[in-house]
């Protein structure tokens, strides 16, 4: 079998092009060297392929389901998120000093990505618990750290966000979970909370000992009235047993109301949650989800969102690398499936060739090749902006990595989940029919994939985020350091590349001009009516940027080989098939199209 | 509930736009009017609601399975196949002489969108029947149709084509199957037919009372051996019952060996099918599946073909009728799911407003709209023009409407099975996570309409039909009789799409120069090899046309109407956000790009 995550393109990829060995040469990682992260990669790669990968069918065949105890899951995976967490992956990037092992954001990246080749769901897990210590880490108290932190780094107890509600998804200021105060403990100000919560990823299983959920809910006033909009919401710990002083654990006030069932990724549990019914259980003979705050009333939105970064970017990998197995498997296929003759062989009597010999097979393993590690290209990028953003010498770099990050975050969610998905469908496409039966994982690679483009913020509020917030309000001139960095990488092209650099100026130079047009006064709601398309050439040009910059990094490599070779190929696709699309994508900014604002509903 | 297919939309496309009444006056459509095809079309509509729909889900659900009797389906597909027969859909556009109603092409994919609307898997059952029917009507004796032909008419016996083999997808002059002469008798030249095809839908199944097999076979050569390529190729009737004359029937050689299990289509059995094991059966006391030959040796494939436009377009259809049903459930579930608030309105107390009024809403239902209403219009476009060829005034007219008819057949194939497709992704965009559930028929609309980029033609396949034998060897002058029709719709274009006609205009320039790249001497390998992108583009050029022609026949209507805003508004859409793409997908044919012929397999 090929290896699930090609070992020698990682290692190009990181050191090569990213530079890891200068980010692992700072102060901040002087634990760890090459050689480290080296034996890191290595037992990633091995526990994919020999835990992670044997069920991934099985997650997908044996869905969840629930009865009175709960939702139950296939029984590999408790074990897989107990050794995740024991071989140190769970807070690899975590300071030492909270019990992590202090590796930088891109080492763990690289660590992610072999784990989710091999089988996100059962991955999604960990990574959940993972955003949701995150948050208590940064966020609690020490109590609060000890007591709900330390049992998922061990992975024992695994961890949620529970944010949206049936009638508040996208728009997080309408939930309607309430937060009465309880009085105060050890673990802070408690309180009782009481609301269903819909779409919870793991929101309940019976593959760790605990649940915590991180739940957003709204404190009301003295008038029993819920404050309208964000400013109302706070966060609070609700687990789903309530660890006691003596060390033993009684059941909150969460009950399973209900599993959706979902066209893929169905290893992972989604939930609709009731909090506090109080007809089930009855903490300390009380209704009421027992829950403790984090930060202060009303800073629930702004605590959640300060993990979005991490959290988009891991979707963004995670689809990713879905698109990239998929990219792999039709890879193989392609070599060993024979059907046809080359165009000029005229002889029926030959044999027929292997179909990654046709033209048209090769054009649509390149398509996968250029999205998918593409996308896993973006990944790492952006992980390096952390490493940046936390430990570059100076303020001012770490302040512009930082504000790259967030200009580039909506692209890092968005478009690995359009394109990992485009990848898989390609994936499909090259197996033929066979893709198309459940015998061959590229059809539930592209089942499991279409979740991406919906969770974690849509395609459109991606586009929202990008164009309302990161290039109408670009206080901190992201956008130019953007360009900087493209400029940078034109100026350094390879002659082999010098087609590909003048395109990719070309294209800067049209994105510019469009956001000239959208930054003009009176511009708002035309931009933000059409700014999916615009998160659409925006992602194109970021993505080609990378191609130029690794097509660049190829290049510079003194031995040819194929991987040399293979990314060049990659780079010179995506600039002749897809970076033209960009100029077409434009189009409705430039000319400042105002269809959707003026067709009204009826018409529809 | 909304209509399943809105009939306005129907009447409109049919007499306003493609003047089916000026067809409806020939004499060879003497016998129908419009009131008789609005009484058919109101049939469709009634049955495909009361029968084809409520069996859509449940097809998925409980999908065929296989015991030692064969395979079994859902009760319901039986008496569907019957009603649909008896209400004359089966042979509506057949000549009355051969026991059809003679209503032209284009009436009768109007009554197919409706039912394929509702449910096209189950509806495949009788198409595919339809398509087996047609050929032996053809080219049958008159034996060999009164046997074969007269039942399926009658909704009692089903048909298939047995086509592929695992070794021979594609490739079908690479076929093993072989029929040795077996003597003669009144149904013809009879031989015994032995081998395994595989793909063949609705190849085993106890929905009707017989399964007739249309085979591709070899006829050995007298050293035993087959002759390599197409030519060796002979098409044969090879029933899974045998008729006798006294009305009996006995079991032939043929076994349902395993049914393929897919991600979608699963109302459809898909089967790999024994010919002649004479394990099972032996008929006659011989093993060998009975058949008799159609037409001459070795003109398998021409009979074969012959029916490949009306195939084509069939799929086609469907699958612009999934994405269509897609279009109008997220249009439902735009129209009453609440979520988020005006971009100006920034009081959050305010209630939440339908997310249709959402811009990013607007565009994707407008891209749905655009999609899978254009999607339709080329299929009865294209049906349309077999009514043209069958039947216009004159020999002249007949001859263009059949060159124009082969080079829109790929197309008619190709750019529903994808934009189809893209309508169902958006519409489950539009659902956010419901969409994702299995709960909402979106997500299984997804799965359904993932096969048609594969079956009946690869897309990859289309692309090589169109470069290599429309394009390329256009002896007819098709390509000029298509860019004429263009011009005339430029010509009249209605002053409010002036806009549009000019950059119709403009692309169909750019198509004509690639063309002339690609009819250049010595061009043919890179033209083949950017065959795909040259689809995208003509197809989208194609569309482009239907739908500024579609615009024009709009504002010719007298009244404003929602109707008639909304076409020329997805006219616009489609203007607007998709035909400068076509200035991409050209990019590589107009460069000559030589990437896929260099790329080695050993970079990938």
């Amino acid at each position: 079998m090929t290896e699930i995550l090609e070992r020698a393109t990682i290692d190009f990829l990181l050191y090569d092009w990213l530079r890891l060995d200068e980010i692992l040469a700072r102060d901040t990682y002087a634990d760890h060297t090459r050689g480290s992260v080296d034996a890191m990669l290595d037992t990633a790669a091995r526990m994919a392929v020999s835990e992670y990968l044997p069920c991934f069918k099985k997650g997908d065949r044996q869905p969840p389901y629930q009865d009175e105890d709960g939702a139950h899951v296939i029984p590999e995976l408790r074990p897989l998120i107990k050794s995740y967490a024991e071989a140190g992956f769970f807070a690899a990037d975590f300071p030492q000093e909270v019990g992590g092992l202090g590796v930088p954001y891109l080492v763990q990246t690289a660590a992610t990505a072999f784990f989710s080749a091999a089988n996100v769901p059962a991955l999604s897990y960990s990574k959940l618990a993972v955003g949701n210590a995150r948050l208590i880490a940064q966020f609690g108290s020490d109590q609060q750290r000890e007591v709900f932190v330390t049992p998922q780094f061990e992975g024992r107890w695994t961890g949620t966000m529970a944010l949206s509600e049936t009638q508040a998804g996208s728009s997080l200021g309408d939930i309607v979970t309430r937060a009465l105060p309880d009085g105060e403990d050890e673990l802070g100000v408690r309180y009782r909370v009481s609301g269903t919560k819909m779409w919870i990823s793991s929101g309940d299983h019976d593959a760790s000992d605990n649940i915590v959920h991180l739940v957003l809910a709204k404190i009301p006033g003295p008038d029993g009235k819920l404050i309208p909009g964000t400013k109302g919401i706070s966060i609070f710990i609700v687990p789903k047993f309530i660890p006691l002083a003596d060390g033993a654990m009684i059941r909150n006030d969460v009950v399973l109301a209900g599993l959706n069932h979902k066209m893929g990724f169905a290893a992972v549990t989604n939930c609709l949650l009731n909090f506090g019914e109080g007809t089930r259980f009855r903490p300390m003979e009380k209704a009421g989800a027992v829950g403790w705050r984090i930060g202060e009333v009303g800073q629930g939105l702004p605590i959640m969102f300060s993990m979005m970064n991490e959290a988009r970017i891991g979707v963004g990998l995670g689809a990713a690398m879905m698109g990239y197995r998929g990219y792999r498997l039709a890879l193989d296929y392609a070599k060993t499936r024979k059907q046809g003759r080359a165009p000029g062989a005229r002889d029926p009597a030959t044999p027929q060739i292997a179909i990654i010999e046709h033209a048209d097979v090769k054009t649509m393993l390149l398509a996968c090749k250029a999205f998918s590690e593409g996308a896993m290209a973006l990944s790492l990028y952006c992980s390096k902006l952390l490493d940046e953003a936390a430990s570059a010498a100076t303020a001012k770099v770490r302040a512009e990595a930082d504000a790259l990050l967030g200009l580039l975050t909506p692209v890092a969610k968005a478009w690995p989940s359009e394109y990992g998905l485009a990848a898989n469908d390609i994936a499909i496409q090259v197996h033929g029919g066979y893709g198309y039966t459940r015998d061959f994982d590229v059809e539930q690679l592209y089942r499991d994939n279409r979740l991406n483009p919906i969770h974690e913020g849509t395609t459109g509020v991606q586009a929202i985020d990008l164009v309302g917030r990161k290039i109408l309000r670009d206080s901190v001139g992201a956008l130019d350091l953007l360009t900087g960095r493209i400029e940078t990488a034109i100026t350094q092209a390879a002659p082999g590349l010098a087609g590909e650099a003048e395109r990719l100026r070309q294209v800067v130079r049209e994105l510019r001009s469009a956001v000239d047009i959208i930054r003009r006064p009176g511009s708002k709601a035309v931009a933000l009516a059409n700014a999916t398309s615009f998160l659409r050439a925006f992602g194109h040009t970021v993505v080609g940027f990378l191609w130029l910059s690794i097509g660049n990094a190829a290049h510079a490599t003194a031995a040819e080989s194929s991987l040399k070779h293979g990314k060049i190929s990659a780079c010179k696709y995506f600039f002749t098939f897809e970076i033209p699309k960009v100029t077409a994508w434009l189009a409705p900014i430039v000319t400042q199209n105002q269809l959707t604002l003026e067709v009204r509903g009826e018409w529809l």
